[in-house]
């Protein structure tokens, strides 16, 4: 059956047209800097957000209409699945993204839910076969179940360490089985509600104990995936560990696991965090780090994840400058973990939204390459740190320099001449840029 | 001459004195957990606020009434330094700390702004002979100066480098001559204003090298003091390098330089950055990065450095849990990087001030020696971790678990049991212990 | 049946007490500033937070283990209400609040609904009938189900208008019928998402048209209970409209509705529109709009509602000061719009919760009393405002200058003196009466 | 002779200009909605920001390269006043706006003050004569001097209120003398630091008592300009009175000083306040309030007024559809409130900035004329408020609903259906308008 019904596949028509559901700016098989746009954007839905995602606030229950709602149980798992390849279809994304438990429900015992997921799996496996679509990655739902109160592989409690080891355990055989490209954790209760009760040492050498165990078990089945971690500041906990990027990383170092992973950058929860998106996207990509990014934007004036749909032509057009300055995003993509509002709750809403996200990458990407092709940045700064090219800053960075040396220049040095930053000159330069590309 | 004239020496009369110019529970010979009160509280005046600070602020000219304040230049800076250890006798602290420019001023050039801090040094060195006081550390001033509107170590400009390594090298061989216990780093500019005109890489690159040098020169000249890097997000610049003890944790593993700094942190730069003061002590402890803190706090309502003197009982409470911890604090100290507000402009507020801070760490001690001495959290957090002692949680933190014999653990483990983790309760505690010490 | 059963009545055992199940400050009886402790903290307890609520979060189902949950429908409402009895009888608390639907289940249709409520209602004024405890105000849900997804009183759906009406309508006559003594509106979803959608001045309007028609109402069936708004500056909408205690009186300023509504502050609500929780009390008592007081508090690093229990010192005497200031709260009191932490599941730990802010503001309350009666703040602002009482700063207050007479007044006075505001000392002064009363 | 030598006047040379000193979108004499750009855009220069800050921020001295920086006193005045007129010819802008002490230094008496003022007042109104910038409006400086320390209406102090109330006199004077077409107050420091020391009943008092004497003075003198009051949440002080739009309009309905007042908006107050810009406009728009706009902006990141020029085409657009809703801003305009970074120190810079802002208010222009044209959210809003045009809409907005009668149509209404908000594709079709037009 249809879920879909009165939608057909979503078309590039170009900026002109009037159809409110074809793309304006996203036109997959465009060339620009040498590739396609599809090869560029790898678009990726996300399974919560759109196919169980219901809506529901803390004030308020779900209002999302979803043909699928009226089944349950498997029938409910079975349905979501099949609207989702045909959402994918009509949307012509090539990437998916899921949570274990959003594609198939908890049963009573471990043993149950896992034959629900190998039920699902398989399914899953047969809808990939004839679509072009890809598993982008693959997450546990650490969080959701009460049994994660106090945290996953963080927790107080061993039983409950273990029990998320076996459900990653199974997640990772999953991305196996579904050739996914990568793997994530986002540790979704891994913080604490207070340090009065909090062993903060054992939580971390316990998660590290995890990831490592994980990784181990990577090798041990052949899953040649990526390991993603997301971070986030805050929110469901008082303190995330995965803070941000340099949290991250500074974890990473510390229990000998930076060579494993890469991040996923969300782009709302640097926001939380007190960055900007590019600034995360900028770290990681000179750190190395860069591996697959989640594409949504938050309200710089509310305190939370609102998970809103990318619109901002400022903010995709700079994330696109950072990820062709990184050479792609490799195995990573461009994952709309992104909801309709809860007052969008129609079906066509999920279109609308998806469109107006892959536009505005689309439009980014166009602007972004062109400012590298004609190296409006890159000239600007190159100009501007000469100085370290020649004479007293080609030997600080050479390495020949020290405190002596500096010394005698800078008392014969007699003025020091700076120049402008020009913030405003660009700022300007970048708008004109957006605006006539 | 006497700058305080109406000020006698600083005394302990204990909560009941009607004297507002008294501890009522500092009192430096008391014993807490074995040592003296002010061998636990290591307490530093800061120069800047409290001798060289003028009230003023972006909207508005000093207010700060100072006897000093009548000279200019050289002569200006001796009776500060006059005036200064006036202060600290009568208010009886052991420590105090200074950025160069605090102490002298600068000349028309580097020879002349050197010779100029010679003098001041020297005399301060003839001021301490006489005295208690010691220096818990220095540091430069790399942000006042127009030349570091583009950072210092960060600059885009190599001739900024030199100046700063030449002005970091005069710092450590004065907290050499001066038996600094550490010496600071604080990257006021070392920061950017917007990625669109920045190398990011390239001045994270400087920034390491610049602290490797400091490091070849300090062990050159033998400075034995500890080496503290200061973390603050945000403020002057848009973005600062050293955003909190995360950040600059990966930064210092990446440039392996961890193993010569530790952290000096702030409580207003803790919260600014979106963390708890605990939160930046604990995370330091666990890492064994804990160096020394500059004890004042924020307002939660502004987003900016406030710099307050610290009052607040929750805040020096926690405090002093994790320092006593830590196992207190080594040569570092608690050093009142804080400001009377500009509406608190008389002499006398500066006594109001400290005293205010002094005995709000005092309190904050004796708090904290009680629940640590009552086993009230550790109790809790011992037997809430229970789990980890033995069976599957033993097997788990010893590495001898993996994914294979979790998942078989969590298969046959048909219950997960988890406690409530008493939040509300243990806050009523740490409130009646507060109350009642 | 007894749903708290290890749990005794709470009583005062005094600071020493070593029952963990016991009020340490809070003596109903005791005598401060000429009352009893419990009439000035005319304490009550949230019927959705205590008894309805789940422990839910927007990443994680419910956590809370609660004896009545087996039941479903109305039997769960009647056991709920119940055991709410006895949790009001045990805590020894005078007062409680609910929503509608906290207390029964919507039906298939509003008769059905309202037929649900009666029988609860019938069955609440049985309890209260042999129970001390009454009813401080009930409000209405209207934000909870989906229809009000674009608002209620202020939706764009006229329906939706009648049906919010009709909710009231029934609410009114339940606080009657119950001798509410307040009647609250908190506009939960009373805002917008977006202005791109949004009819701003019609929403305006009909809130106002909406309140008139309360007004009327309760006039007409004699309703003699206080009217409150409670503001709220987001979540669940991006822009509530009750945004801060201001906004709602400009709003009813411009509506001619001023006299008819007092404000009911919270303090989580305070703090997430930028003002502290005694601002928030202090506007409204110098501009007698001071109802009553949602005594809960925020986590200042987090941007959402966290509604915890009030354990902060500072803000409870702070709080207590503005309500002794203003002479008491009237028919208001103070309401635990609070809950226990997700990860504080057990029953026992409401009571832990609801007895760490009792302490808390029973605490609050004596050192305020004991603020006031030494005028420790009053005497302060007398002498520094002094200069209002006399010479032209009495010609200022008394109305007789203008811009002529101050200007010849400024023309000829040379010197204008100010004076420290003493914040440190004041503050130091605080601690001393929070930790010695 | 000429401070920007090597600056043309700036002209309108289209998006295509290569030139980055030409206007690409501002070309004032385009026709935009039936008037031209010029008539639209009443774009002003702040005399604070662009001729007197020097660069100066909390943690560094002043950064700027001003040709006039190498006079003192009145020279220096008298220099900056000719600069300005320069650069308002070379910019081809048509108001300005400054404090009393941007154009003219205090003297030792008020008197000699005035007299300063007075021969700077006479110099500019021989310039205006001859120029076709008008004065947008002046404000008096009650914030920068240490006499203001506790405020300026609202001080402790009468002597400073009566200081306060010449200078303010003068002001009205000046703003009559020089045709200034509004007169500002923006409150820096009427707010409080500590409510522990403020009487905030009095304070509020006396802000009413001096504003209703400006209000005679005004009249007496024949003022005819438009008074404004510009909210600000925070900043110098901990709470300014003028919190936002509501706070001022709460206040102003209070003293009954509403009809003599309109507001000031500014983009980053609005925003450190929690609104939008937008709302702000909105708000002041929908109850007749909307006077005039500082037009900047702020970074959503960073907790202080940055002043940034606005280049946010998103802001730009909603800020002119909100004010050609209002049928313009009457007397009122774009007054540029900001300052190049720190950074940007050249002269040029002033340039770029007011470039890139003009540019950017000018796309905003258009996009936003173009909208309403197409009546692109008014027809969507229309319609989905439509229930309100008949039946029991109708019913309730044309006042002859009760609470009787909606219960009525509620308990017989069986169903209530909602309709999508449609935000995201909103959202989409404001960008494809902000691309296309």
């Amino acid at each position: 059956m249809a879920y879909f019904k009165n939608i057909g596949t979503i078309q590039y028509e170009g900026k002109d047209s009037k159809n409110p559901l074809a793309f304006k700016y996203y036109n997959p098989k465009e060339i620009v800097a040498g590739k396609t746009m599809e090869e560029h954007l790898r678009f990726s839905v996300a399974y919560w957000h759109t196919f169980t995602g219901e809506g529901s606030d803390p004030f308020g229950n779900g209002t999302m209409i979803r043909p699928w709602k009226s089944y349950t149980g498997m029938d409910l798992a079975k349905a979501r699945l099949e609207a989702a390849f045909e959402f994918f279809e009509k949307l012509n994304v090539p990437y998916f993204t899921f949570h274990d438990r959003d594609i198939a429900p908890e049963g009573d015992t471990l043993q149950e839910t896992n034959k629900n997921l190998d039920e699902i799996v398989s399914l899953m496996k047969e809808y990939m076969a004839t679509s072009k679509v890809k598993l982008l990655w693959n997450t546990a739902n650490l969080f959701t179940h009460p049994r994660f109160v106090h945290g996953a592989a963080t927790a107080c409690n061993a039983d409950v360490f273990a029990y998320s080891a076996a459900q990653v355990k199974k997640g990772l055989e999953i991305a196996k089985e579904l050739g996914a490209e990568n793997y994530v954790f986002w540790g979704g209760r891994e913080g604490y509600e207070t340090l009065l009760n909090t062993n903060l040492e054992l939580e971390f050498d316990n998660l590290a104990r995890f990831l490592h165990m994980a990784n181990d078990y990577a090798k041990e089945i052949g899953f040649a995936g990526q390991f993603l971690i997301e971070p986030k500041p805050k929110e469901p906990t008082k303190h995330q560990y995965d803070f941000d990027a340099a949290s991250a990383v500074a974890f990473l170092f510390k229990y000998g696991l930076k060579d494993s992973f890469k991040l996923n950058i969300e782009a709302n929860h640097a926001t939380l965090a007190g960055h900007s998106f590019q600034h995360e996207l900028r770290w990681c990509r000179i750190n190395g780090m860069l591996g697959s990014v989640d594409a949504n934007q938050g309200d710089p004036l509310l305190g939370w994840d609102t998970d809103e749909f990318p619109t901002d032509l400022y903010e995709t057009t700079l994330a696109m400058y950072e990820i062709l300055q990184n050479g792609g995003l490799g195995k990573g993509g461009l994952n709309f973990d992104a909801k309709t509002r809860r007052g969008s709750f129609e079906p066509e809403d999920l279109f609308y939204a998806h469109i107006a996200g892959m536009d505005s990458f689309a439009r980014g990407l166009k602007v972004a390459a062109k400012l590298i092709e004609d190296r409006v940045f890159e000239n600007f700064i190159d100009y501007r740190y000469r100085s370290f090219k020649e004479g007293i800053g080609l030997e600080i960075v050479s390495g020949r320099a020290n405190f002596h040396t500096l010394e005698a220049y800078a008392l014969q040095n007699r003025e020091i001449k700076n120049e402008s930053g020009r913030q405003e000159k660009l700022k300007a330069i970048l708008n004109q840029y957006i605006l006539e590309v």
